[in-house]
């Protein structure tokens, strides 16, 4: 199907940039070589992924289709989800702040705190966390410990005792090396601060960065982020609480409470257009 | 100076992209900080380059406002003046088909050869090609011969005996180590095919790929393709002539006569669009 001059948002959350397009009544079947296209940074538009917003016939909700960037099939993004909810609001296509939103790996329940057409706070349900167990991961000279946290996803979050924001800034970072008998899916791995600032059950703040699995170093990992709050949590011996993550893309808030994870953070519209030809 | 939902064009020439600004009368004064939010391509729009469509007070001549993605000020780019000639021609700024730019390394001439809203092909002047000497290069355990060539900019352009399009494809491709008594400044670095197909003055192609200069490997550099053509050419014993040289990102066409080189290639213009917000 070839679709003429193609309406498209580009939006980020924390630096994780997607191609987003509203397609309300489902009409676009945009197949792989599209997205990736839509995705190509040189040749099309560029995002780490696509956002097709539709409305779904069978449940009512909204649906977020989404896709990585080479155009294959993707489950859920707590950054896209946020662009996602973002882009709704801003578009005046739901009216409600409190939403629920299918993806592929289930309803998740949104909350926009404020948003505009540039600018949104935006509340994610991220479902259950649990820790997995303990294991290794290695980057080159470095040896890291961490605890597995599996959000859906497996990761590897590692606190460092005595790191600085700055040196972790600083850190050489590459390919890990990990156990793959205990990672047999492979493994997201998160490098952090401990926490500061904890006061009691409102929590502090991390630094971290993160490698994710098939991608490389990103700007920011949504459920890597919740990965390191719970493991930052479970390192200061505090259950439940609040932990501002600060990424290299920005910074989340993730409240981790009776094995559920609520992450907040920030969503931009960065700019509308159109396709110039054809999307073949 | 804040400016409100600027609009903006996305275009490439064989892969080299750009944020396009049409700025006829000059009145917007973008700063470093502006032009790398706009290039960046997870926060702003995403290019490797930013091209100001201004016209000339002092010449009447149109002048490309080139910078590069971290803001500096850059002279010029052989595939960026294809970008901006094809934005003059489909934004109807220009009736002709053939014109003089003004750019920061002196007046070019150009030949739009068709163009439409989407689509365009445009041969560029590119001025006096020199060969400098001979030179050698080391890529990791590959060691490479070639001649330098000056286009305004210093090159290294290796044809390798024998050397497939699918094993140049294939090589491993890394910080080129040089003879920094030849090459003071630096050098771009092209590694390329044999000429094939050449008969007579007609010229034959090559297949290339680049390193430049504290950039890395790109899709496409116009000057390197510059000097391939003189090197395959002068590999074959050929003094003038025309090569169709193959890069990454697609193809261009150079024709070298007494000295002078002219390139001839494809743009692209992507999508049309405007900032959400304000440009702080």
């Amino acid at each position: 199907m070839s679709i003429a001059q193609l309406p498209f948002i580009k939006a980020h959350a924390t630096e994780n940039d997607f191609v987003v397009i509203v397609d309300v009544n489902d009409e676009l079947d945009l197949d792989a070589g599209q997205v990736a296209y839509l995705c190509n940074r040189r040749a099309g538009i560029g995002g780490d992924g696509l956002l097709r917003v539709v409305r779904s016939g069978e449940t009512g909700r909204w649906f977020m289709d989404y896709r990585n960037a080479d155009g294959s099939i993707a489950e859920m993004c707590g950054n896209g989800i946020r662009a996602f909810a973002h882009v709704l609001v801003a578009e005046e296509l739901e009216a409600s702040r409190e939403f629920e939103v299918d993806t592929r790996a289930g309803v998740k329940t949104i909350r926009v705190l404020d948003a505009d057409g540039t600018q949104a706070t935006v509340s994610v349900g991220m479902g259950p966390v649990a820790v997995t167990g303990v294991s290794t991961a290695r980057m080159g000279e470095q040896q890291f410990a961490g605890i597995g946290v599996d959000v859906g996803n497996p990761h590897l979050a590692c606190v460092i005792p005595g790191l600085s924001a700055e040196e972790l800034e600083g850190m050489e970072f590459s390919q890990p090396e990990f156990d793959h008998e205990f990672f047999p899916e492979g493994v997201n791995v998160e490098v952090l601060t401990e926490l500061s600032g904890a006061t009691g059950d409102t929590g502090g703040e991390v630094h971290m960065r993160v490698w994710e699995r098939g991608v490389g170093e990103t700007r920011s990992c949504g459920t890597g982020t919740v990965a390191a709050a719970q493991a930052a949590l479970a390192d200061a011996g505090i259950e439940d609480g609040e932990v501002t993550v600060n990424v290299p893309g920005g910074a989340v808030r993730v409240q981790l409470a009776g094995g559920e994870a609520t992450m907040t953070g920030p969503s931009t519209i960065v700019a509308r257009g159109q396709l110039a030809g054809a999307l073949a």
